[in-house]
């Protein structure tokens, strides 16, 4: 009798939040980038994709992906290369051990949910790859380590191939045409500085900009002073930034991470035509930090923005009263504040001009800290007969 | 008996706006520029800063300056390396002609009256040093010629040496260590291409921005892209630039110019902290003006930011009818469109989120065109007697 069996694994995935920004593609078909680049992974409690793969001899048709209960293309070049990866690699055992069921042959079922807006226009694309990866090689019994896997992940989306490992991580551009050295590496573990706080100011934007896929080649085309940013500025940042993670040392940490945001949104300016993603409500952001650190008398915070108008700003456990002394009087109405009281008060930012800007800007706020890498769950969204279960 | 006449001269000067933008002193004290820069001269009619020079042996004190009513502090030291340059100048002509009067050692009483609002944070501080320099070597009756001049009168202010010479004026930085080689140099009059016009909206910010004094120091210390700018960038901008003039060539002056624009505003970006003078209504222009280069299926509009969120737009006569059409659905209400025939009607820019920004954010317009240099006029802001004329 033939395998009938559903096949099963579940992983939730988190997000990344670049210090280093990726910018930039060396090889648009393998993901590889111009530079390297740094992000701080962040707790799946707040931000998190959560996928089931499974397979089965009984399932029929090509591979198929519901997100967020909506059906999604497996066919993009960008999709095709991990599931045909994971495969390659399951395969692999298969020949090694004859006794095995040949999973790589199968259909797969995937499905996945966000437990934050995607609307909100944070990394999910990055969770979501990396949980994609994590499950299949969860479900095809892979051995591979998590970094030999963010070769795969990289594939589906650059900066996923970071959340395949929890803390602080880098993503080395490497030299080899195959962009077999071009993955993942674990700069730190949580565990090392477990403090790292992240308060995320949601900017209701009314338009996406442009895409970060497009933007950046863009870039790397047209702008006059990327070259020195990829080859000069980044390897020096790099350096600095994995020395200030090692030694803890928030302030230089804090310094390169804003430096490096204005970097790269620097070179986007500097793009034909030109690319913004930093807004008025993002200046304000960044107004407040400034305004709160200087009150501090020390780094306590630093600002950095992705592709888009969203401020993440990172700061320690010790020093949470001053951020929220600072946020919360004017923020306090928005949600996402979660277990946080939100009667504390303080005198908010100096300007009046910032309180007005953020207010009417902010649209949620999320308040999180760094996390670990993707983690195995018994919880499936599919169940044992191979169906969808309502999320 | 001694001279007891009042001497007068006085001359308006024209404010101008770079196409490629100076930003960065080699020489704080002397105002010698890190990179060469290029601007187009406005027509006077517009704006300009109207200035007698007077002096007198019956004049008492110190020297004097009235701007638009208020007394002015001559005691700065741009102030006093003009004066003392243009002192200088005529001593040696009472040194070699014992006949003339010693203008050279009596007071001077400067007033000076701008036709525009100063708040408009348009660059006054050219046309007030170019028709302050240009006054009072007009009293002199000093021979040197513009260029000679454009010496002094960067040393008030770096700008203001474009603002000596009428039409398309270039900034060289020059590599000697007493700056007797940074001066203006003509790259071609008004006449050779006099079809340029410019349409400025001035934005009401609600507060300036880091003054460029203190910026362009700032850039220059913290921006790791900065030096990429100035020893590659510009240089090869400049060739093009003057190569695009010469040969009226527009779409080419168009590209250089925002590229140039977007470099200048990438490394202020790039600065630490970082410097923004563009906002959202600024983003809104840009977008209009890219909007209206896509419909017309060629570049008919460039758009250009100083230190500041003023967006000003270079177009030439022949296309003014579509820039209309752009802008004059949205800004019809505002001030500035002189006689312009504000029924014209058109579709406005494409997206709705472009004009409700621009109608919010845009307080006034200034419709232009290229001019010519310093005008010698008869109209005396001091009255024979020595008495401030009413203005």
């Amino acid at each position: 009798m033939a395998d009938q069996k559903i096949y099963r694994a579940s992983t939730t995935a988190p997000v990344n939040i670049a210090v280093i920004k990726y910018w930039g593609k060396r090889d648009p078909s393998l993901n590889l980038p111009t530079n390297s680049s740094l992000s701080v992974t962040l707790s799946q409690s707040d931000l998190r994709t959560h996928t089931t793969a499974s397979c089965s001899s009984t399932f029929e048709g090509p591979d198929t992906l519901l997100l967020n209960n909506a059906p999604q293309s497996l066919s993009t070049a960008r999709s095709l290369a991990c599931l045909k990866s994971l495969r390659a690699l399951r395969s692999e055992l298969e020949d090694a051990e004859s006794s095995l069921p040949k999973l790589s042959t199968y259909s797969l079922r995937l499905v996945s949910v966000n437990n934050f807006p995607t609307a909100a226009g944070l990394a999910s694309s990055a969770a979501g790859f990396a949980a994609l990866v994590r499950a299949i090689a969860d479900l095809y019994e892979l051995q591979q380590s998590p970094t030999e896997l963010s070769l795969i992940a990289r594939q589906g989306s650059g900066s996923a191939c970071r959340s395949l490992l929890g803390g602080y991580v880098a993503w080395d551009h490497g030299i080899r045409d195959d962009g077999l050295d071009s993955h993942a590496r674990l700069v730190a573990p949580k565990s090392h500085w477990p403090d790292m706080r992240a308060l995320i100011l949601v900017v209701s934007a009314a338009k996406k900009g442009v895409s970060s896929t497009t933007g950046m080649q863009t870039t790397v085309q047209t702008s006059s002073l990327f070259q020195t940013r990829t080859k000069e500025v980044v390897p020096k940042e790099m350096a600095e930034m994995e020395k200030a993670i090692k030694s803890k040392d928030f302030a230089t940490f804090a310094k390169v991470t804003m430096r490096e945001s204005n970097s790269f949104h620097a070179t986007c300016l500097d793009t034909d035509p030109p690319i913004f993603y930093l807004n008025d409500v993002s200046r304000a952001a960044i107004k407040a930090v400034e305004e709160m650190n200087e009150k501090a008398g020390r780094t306590i915070a630093a600002y950095t923005f992705d592709a888009g108008p969203n401020a993440v700003i990172y700061y320690l456990e010790a020093d949470e009263d001053a951020v929220l002394k600072t946020f919360l009087p004017i923020l306090r109405q928005k949600e996402g504040w979660g277990k946080t009281d939100t009667k504390i008060d303080g005198p908010g930012p100096a300007s009046p001009q910032v309180v007005e800007v953020l207010e009417e800007g902010v649209s949620r706020v999320i308040l999180t800290s760094v996390g670990e890498g993707p983690i195995s769950v018994p919880e499936h969204l599919i169940d044992d007969e191979g169906k969808t279960v309502d999320t």
